[in-house]
C-alpha cells in the first residue's frame, strides 16, 4: 500500500522572511499528528504571499503525489491575501462545503471569521485545504472538516487514511 | 392554468448501462409524488456521466418548459462527476442557498456530505436542482430546500405549484 | 482621523420611477444609524435594475472613498434581478461568508430566503454588501453580518468604525 503523503504550506510574507516563528505551520503539523493514525511522510514549506509562487508550490506538491495539502494564511481581505485565488487556479474541482463548515465552526466564537475566504478543492489526486493564519483558528477549521478527508482521498485514488474519529469529535465539541 | 412539468434526470454510467436499477430516480419520483399536491406531468431519463450529454438533456428539458428539473448523481470528487459543471454551464443564475442547505441538512448525519458539489440554478423558466446519487440522501436534500420551490417557480413564470408543507416539515425533522 | 463614509444604494425599477416610497433605503439608513457609533457622512441613491448603471454607481462610490456601501434589492431569480452580477463584476474579492450568514439568519423565519443571491465583496478600500429588497429582511441580514464589518474596514485601509455590539447582538436574538 502506498504511504500517505501530507504537505504543509505556510503562506506568510513575514514568516518566510524569518520575522517571526512559523506558529501556524506548527499548529497544522501538531493537530494532524494527533488526528491521523496512518503512517505518513510530510513536507513543510514556508513561502511569501506571492500568487505565482503559491500556485507553483501547490502544483509541485500535486505532481509529487501529496494526498493532502494544507495551507495556512493569505485568506483575508487585504491586497497580499491571494491564497484562495491561487488555490482556485490550481484546482480541478472546488468543494464549497469545506469553506462553509470551516466558517460555520469558526463563527461560533469569532464573528470576523465571516471574512475568511479560505476554500478547498482537488487537483488530480490531491486534496488541498486552505486554513487561516491564526494558530488557534487552525484547530477549529481542521476539526470542522477532517472527518470527511479520508473519504475524499479514497474517492480520488483509493488512498486509505486512518483517522482518530473520537479525537476529532472531541475537538468539534470544543468549538 | 398551465400544468406543471417536472423532469427527473438520473446521471449514472452504471445505471444508464443497466448494470443496476435506477434507485435514485425512483427515490426522487416517490418523494415528489408525496410532496407535490398539484397535478403534474413528468419525464424520467437516465444518462451516463457525460458533460455534453447532460447539458444537452437539461437544455432540451428547459426548451420543453419543464418547470422543475431534478438531477441525481455525478456531484462527487471523481473525474466522472461532472453534473455541477454541466448545470453551471446551462444556468443563467445559480442559487447558492440550495447547495448550502442541502449540505447543512445532510451533514447532520453524514460528515462526508461536505464533499457534495451539488448546486441549483435557473435557466429561462426552469429551476434545476442537483441531488446526490444515494437514494437515502435524496429525501434529506429535497426536504432541506423544497419549501422554497413554489416561490421560485412563481417568480420565474408565475407557475403555481401546490405542496404539502406539513409533509415536508415532518421530513425535515427526521434529518 | 478620516471620517467614515457610508453609501446607501436602493436598486429598484419601481422605486426609481417614484411608483412607491423607498422603504428599503429607509430601513437600511435607520438600522445603520442605530448600530454605528462613529460619526459618518452618507449618501442615498435610488436607481433602476440596470446592470451597467449599478456597476457605474458602485464604482463611483468606491472612487469617492465610501468605506461601506449597502445595496438593497435585485437579488432574486427574475430577469431584472442583476445586483449580484453587478457586484461581482465590480469587486476584487468576494466574501462568501456574508451571503451564507445572511441566508442562514433569514432562513430561520423565511424558507424562501434560500432564493436570495445576495453577495458581499470589496473593491479597493470599500466593502460592498447586497441586502434584499424587503425592509423587514434588511434588519435580519444586517444583524447577521455587521459584527464583522469594522474588522473588514480596518483591514482594508485602517478605518475605525465604532459599532454598538450590544444592539447588534440583541437584534440577532430576534431572528
Amino acid at each position: 500500500m502506498r504511504q500517505i503523503k501530507i504537505g504543509f504550506l505556510t503562506i506568510s510574507d513575514r514568516a518566510s522572511r524569518g520575522e517571526y516563528a512559523d506558529l501556524s505551520g506548527k499548529a497544522m503539523c501538531k493537530w494532524v499528528q494527533t488526528a491521523v493514525l496512518s503512517e505518513y511522510t510530510s513536507i513543510v514549506k514556508i513561502i511569501p504571499d506571492e500568487q505565482a509562487l503559491i500556485e507553483k508550490t501547490l502544483l509541485d506538491m500535486v505532481k509529487s503525489n501529496y494526498n493532502l495539502i494544507l495551507t495556512s494564511g493569505g485568506t483575508g481581505p487585504t491586497l497580499r491575501d491571494v491564497t484562495p485565488e491561487a488555490t482556485t487556479n490550481v484546482c480541478d474541482k472546488i468543494y464549497y462545503g469545506f469553506a462553509e463548515e470551516m466558517r460555520r465552526y469558526s463563527l461560533k466564537s469569532v464573528p470576523t471569521a465571516i471574512l475568511s475566504r479560505q476554500i478547498a478543492g482537488s487537483k488530480d489526486n490531491s486534496l488541498i485545504i486552505n486554513l487561516p493564519g491564526k494558530p488557534e483558528a487552525i484547530a477549529v477549521c481542521l476539526s470542522a472538516v477532517f472527518l470527511a478527508v479520508p473519504k475524499c482521498l479514497e474517492l480520488l485514488d483509493d488512498s486509505k487514511l486512518g483517522i482518530d474519529r473520537e479525537f476529532i469529535k472531541s475537538e468539534q465539541l470544543k468549538c
